[in-house]
């Protein structure tokens, strides 16, 4: 495991509201000394305040049809972050509207009418975004893709967090005060739920899959009931991930059997329990018979039984239950194709509060996979998309990888559940068949650490996450642009203050997101291009490691059953004649990924065993292609750093250092990625690496002895 | 200190003779199992024949006009290495010619004729040399630039090598049978004896120049006997370091003052005890005042004194002094002038048979140096260049570096010591003044490791010191020419023998010596580009330092005194306002380094401090061009990766194999060196590196932190 090695905000740290007061302080002294101010402004510059960091330029007044904690919140956000004409008048309206859905908005430059207060929040932040970030701003209707947008925390009830690579929990820790709630921590789920609204986020996991059963307690019920407390008037319903032999573990029966009345008694109990607690609880996370989690299977029972049981105790409450899909046994069956074995035969056996919840592709986060064939396969179940946004198979908080691409390509791949145009995104939002609800997930990528996600540009994911999560359509230029706009708005730096727009579009803007929009298909080069997938070194996740495979060790945990490398070719044959994979996909998909002409090459060794001369479009043999990417994904990382050296003027000094220094560590590791690879590969291709093409630097031996803890306290 | 990391020879491997009875039995069953056979070749080619490789194509019959151990020996390489016309006849013969000095030899394609039987040996390893070369065979004379070529040997009496990183001692080792002349030392030193030969070296000072006064106990010196009788047929003189407080510390004497009638008395005794032992006994090696070594200064005595007390002892037995002229005191004075302030006043005093032996730069065998002024400034004394074949400075046995680049451009420099012309070869042959004695040394990078210098292309450092010391005036071009030709010949691996001559001359021949014609440039530009010195971490002598400076470290053991880097600009002002250093040069080269205008680039920073805007001749600011040149370097071996890997199928696997290792971990520690060069002296210079440029990958602060140990240990 990738320790966590960032700096942790903490709970002895200046929170958000302290760092503003604290910058307040600074511009009262301007006048009198101003290189001292400099450095001072500079050093507060940690990236804590997120893309939040609009002050206002001018006074508004807020006229308001009712009165809650949601407006108040609404009408604080637009005085304290107008930017629009001076003295302008804001008219919020809750008033129902069969043209808005849910949460939605209507706004314009004179007001904001939504159904409700919700609503008219999310307006407001919409205004101000677009305020900020210079775009127009005209009447027009914004409805949400998904009803539910949900962050789930893999959170431990020790303060650890599993993949996360931002420091410690911001809810849970161990020692004397673990459970004392103390108004440093208010103030940052307070500061954290605004960040979630501010993007249309509804919905927090609070903790780990793989939960502790300790989950379900009453102290810990108690604590979640306090952060419920703190999240409800920003929108934010508290969900769980409980454990599914809870009843067994810490209710002192004799088994989790959900077909047991008196299972079925407990944890109908307990529902009350946290209903009575937290009466808007928007429901339960669970991961079953996975990864060594127990499940209804382990009493004979369906996911279906299991699930439902559950979901007919939370349906009073108005709860759900996400049941992952994320499930594999150690059979000699294609690891990519179980999860749709499993439940396809469950569909339409599942209540309409349940909703299955898959990632993304077919195995496991890997920096580049086709959609999971369960996204329109599925007709009358409901499934919901996990996106991860910690970067656990994507160079954590190190690599700068901008996901929204990737989840972009994802969203709009084509299923053909109802014909061309089907795509993952109308899928699963209701467009091509009715759920009682939607939902799509993410991964927190969310820590103590003071710039919240590890690295500076990681809060780009949280970001493209909530825009995503409400509107499955957007671009990821969109995107991208707006995240720039509001996290390096032009005015912050003394600097960037003497040029102009054009001048600051042009040297920083456009640069900064070009970067941002070719990061992930760099990773995708210099880690596993050309659809290869899962070549990691041990369980870190982190460095390569197609080499890695201990005695003894299930065969899917290690790297070869992936790539299948041999003197005769690579890649995994998951063709008709192969596994047979390309099945689980409908026509045309099925013809298209199983044969050679068609299949794109950014899926080819996904799909296909190839020989390493096998001719490319491109007229190279695959053997020179898999190194020219290699090769790519390397210069790409050094065209970053030359790109972010000379954006300096335009940034505030620490943010620019923290990631000139990331993106130096970046560069490292896709070399040894690169020379790893390549190396490996070459014991079975036996050919050269191109004669044009950089040689690797390490040697194989090395780096396959390389324990990656120890280049990463190297590297620090 | 960098630890020795490569395999040794021992002794409990075969021995070059052992090698060749194995090869013998490989060829036997050749007809048998063809493939077997590649395997065995390939696996026995660890490279420890050198350039010794010929095995006779045709039978040669010889004729002798004199029979001694030495002309046995070329009888039978003669014999063993024929490579002319069948049957052809080889008369060699011994006869004094004034036209031949020394040792020097007339060859044809008829036979060698030579004043000594040393001579007629030398003619036919010449002879030999041009048959495996494909060079010219006419009727020539070769006359010895210098008279005492000489390896020194750092080698301790425990076995270790100071700044050797080949192993240990071939001479020395410790244990139980430390004292012990078994039949393995003396295979390995009549290789070794055998080895040197072919080139003319005619010399070796067995132990360190830091001696331990052990050196001269009785059954040390029987050992050096053992060994002096193993090199002596092949015409190589044993020579000692001697500690000059011998006398006190093992003589039982209270004082070594040189002028004491019972110090002296000692040595003479110990003196006739050496004489007796060996009787060609070449002399003493004395590093006295230097680095805390003891010497005649302790006594209020001048150098010139100390060295004539010994020389007058020596000189019955045509034994000599070899004085050396590194010093440098904790002074206030600039370390580079030291010697010639010291040594310049006793010019005159010495006896005939001592020489000054110094190095070929003022500081201390760096990447580049101007060469010392004390060659051309001394008239009257005797003086001796000392070149350092061990890469202490150069990447030691892990880059690749051919040195004679860098000592042509030595031999080469004018003195003007009388008028143009007067280069450093003229100075210190014979040809500009007389010398009683003229010599050369190298410090040797000889050890046990199977290949003898920890890197195969090192040998060709040993290779070109040999026949600079015998011909001055060689060219780098031939030099390489020859070594790659004879070490790598293009009859050895299977593989090459179905290409053509030209095909191998353009594809290998003429890369590969590319490649080693650049190489110390490159090493140059990576590690010390524009004059730069001495900027290396800790005292290892292998990675950079430039921030290297322990708070209590005397000043001139610390890179900062050298490159003397602030906010104003880098550089040691050596010129006429400066430490006056030019001032030891001659004119017109004092002026030509005094003035901006004149100062030959390669050597700015070590005469000028200058500002980091400074226009260089190609228009580019200093600071600019520093990094050009860091980059440069990186580049370089880059290409020499590339280089090398095209070459592979010319190269046995085990060499190949080996030096492409190195040439990766020399690309890594170049990328380390423009690093950490360019990020610690953008501290003061305070502008970007130039945006074409790739940017650093390390961090600063990791690199300053990091122990160079480590990175080898990570590396290996």
């Amino acid at each position: 495991m990738n320790s966590y090695k960032g700096r942790e905000y903490g709970f002895d740290q200046p929170t958000l509201l302290e760092s503003a007061i604290f910058n307040v302080h600074v511009k009262i002294t301007i006048g009198l000394t101003i290189v001292f101010i400099c450095t001072l402004n500079v050093q507060a510059e940690n990236g804590h305040n997120l893309w939040l960091r609009a002050k206002s330029s001018a006074s508004v007044i807020v006229v308001c049809s009712m009165k809650s904690a949601t407006t108040d919140i609404a009408v604080q956000e637009l005085k304290q972050c107008w930017h629009g004409k001076k003295d302008a008048t804001i008219v919020l309206t809750v008033k129902h509207n069969p043209s808005i859905k849910g949460d939605g908005f209507e706004f314009g430059p004179d007001g904001i009418q939504a159904n409700t207060d919700l609503g008219v929040l999310y307006g407001v932040y919409e205004l101000l975004r677009r305020q900020q970030s210079a775009e127009p701003i005209e009447k027009e209707i914004s409805n949400p893709s998904y009803e539910r947008r949900i962050l789930n925390h893999w959170d431990n009830l020790d303060g650890t967090i599993e993949r996360g690579y931002a420091g410690h929990s911001i809810f849970w820790r161990k020692g004397n005060d673990a459970w004392r709630v103390t108004e440093k921590d208010k103030r940052l789920w307070q500061e954290y739920a605004r960040a979630n609204a501010s993007l249309g986020i509804n919905g927090a996991v609070l903790n780990n899959v793989n939960a502790s059963p300790d989950m379900l307690n009453t102290e810990t019920l108690n604590r979640v009931k306090a952060i419920a407390d703190v999240l409800r008037p920003y929108g934010i319903r508290a969900y769980l991930s409980v454990k599914f032999s809870s009843p067994g573990l810490i209710g002192g029966l004799k088994t989790s059997d959900p077909v047991d009345p008196e299972v079925t008694q407990w944890w109908k109990t307990k529902v009350e329990e946290i209903a009575k607690l937290i009466p808007d609880f928007g429901g339960f996370l669970v991961k079953a018979n996975s990864e060594g989690q127990p499940g209804p299977q382990d009493f004979g029972r369906t996911h279906a039984v299991g699930a439902n049981m559950l979901a007919d105790l939370l349906k009073p409450y108005g709860g759900i239950v996400m049941w992952r899909a994320f499930v594999y046994k150690t059979s000699g069956e294609d690891r990519a194709k179980q999860a749709y074995d499993e439940f396809m035969p469950l569909d339409g056996q599942f209540r309409d509060n349940v909703i299955i919840q898959a990632k993304n592709g077919p195995i496991d986060f890997q920096p580049r996979e086709p959609f999971s064939p369960l996204f329109g396969a599925l007709e009358t179940t409901s499934v919901m998309p996990e996106l991860q946004i910690t970067q656990e198979y994507l160079g954590q908080s190190t690599h700068l990888v901008f996901l929204a691409p990737m989840w972009v390509e994802f969203l709009q791949s084509d299923t053909y559940q109802k014909g061309e145009g089907s795509t993952v995104a109308r899928c699963t939002d209701g467009s091509n068949f009715p759920q009682r609800f939607t939902a799509i997930a993410g991964v927190a990528n969310i820590g103590l650490d003071s710039n919240w996600c590890g690295h500076q540009f990681a809060q780009a994911n949280w970001y493209a996450f909530g825009r995503l999560a409400w509107n499955n359509r957007l671009t990821s230029d969109r995107i991208a642009d707006e995240w720039i706009r509001l996290t390096f708005p032009r005015h912050q730096s003394d600097q960037s203050k003497t040029r102009n727009v054009s001048d600051w579009q042009e040297r920083f803007l456009l640069p900064v997101k070009h970067m941002m929009l070719q990061s992930h298909e760099a990773a995708v080069n210099y880690m596993m291009p050309l659809g290869l997938h899962h070549i990691f070194a041990g369980d870190h996740h982190y460095g390569p490691g197609p080499w890695y495979a201990p005695t003894g060790l299930r065969a899917d945990w290690t790297p070869p059953y992936y790539h299948q490398a041999d003197t005769n070719g690579i890649g995994f044959d998951r063709t008709r004649t192969g596994s047979n994979a390309v099945r689980q996909y409908r026509e045309p998909l099925c013809s298209q990924f199983n044969e050679l002409e068609t299949c794109p090459e950014i899926y080819l060794l996904w799909f296909h065993h190839l020989p390493w001369n096998h001719k490319m479009k491109n007229g190279r043999v695959l053997w020179d292609e898999l190194c020219y990417r290699y090769d790519a994904g390397v210069r790409q990382v050094r065209e970053f750093q030359k790109l972010w050296n000379q954006i300096q003027p335009y940034v505030d000094e620490q943010r620019f250092t923290e990631v000139r220094s990331k993106l130096r560590r970046q560069c490292r590791a896709a070399q040894i990625w690169k020379d790893g690879c390549e190396l490996y590969f070459q014991q079975f291709s036996r050919r050269p690496i191109p004669a044009d093409l950089e040689q690797p630097v390490y040697d194989l031996k090395s780096l396959e002895e390389l324990d990656f803890s120890t280049i990463d306290e190297f590297e620090n």
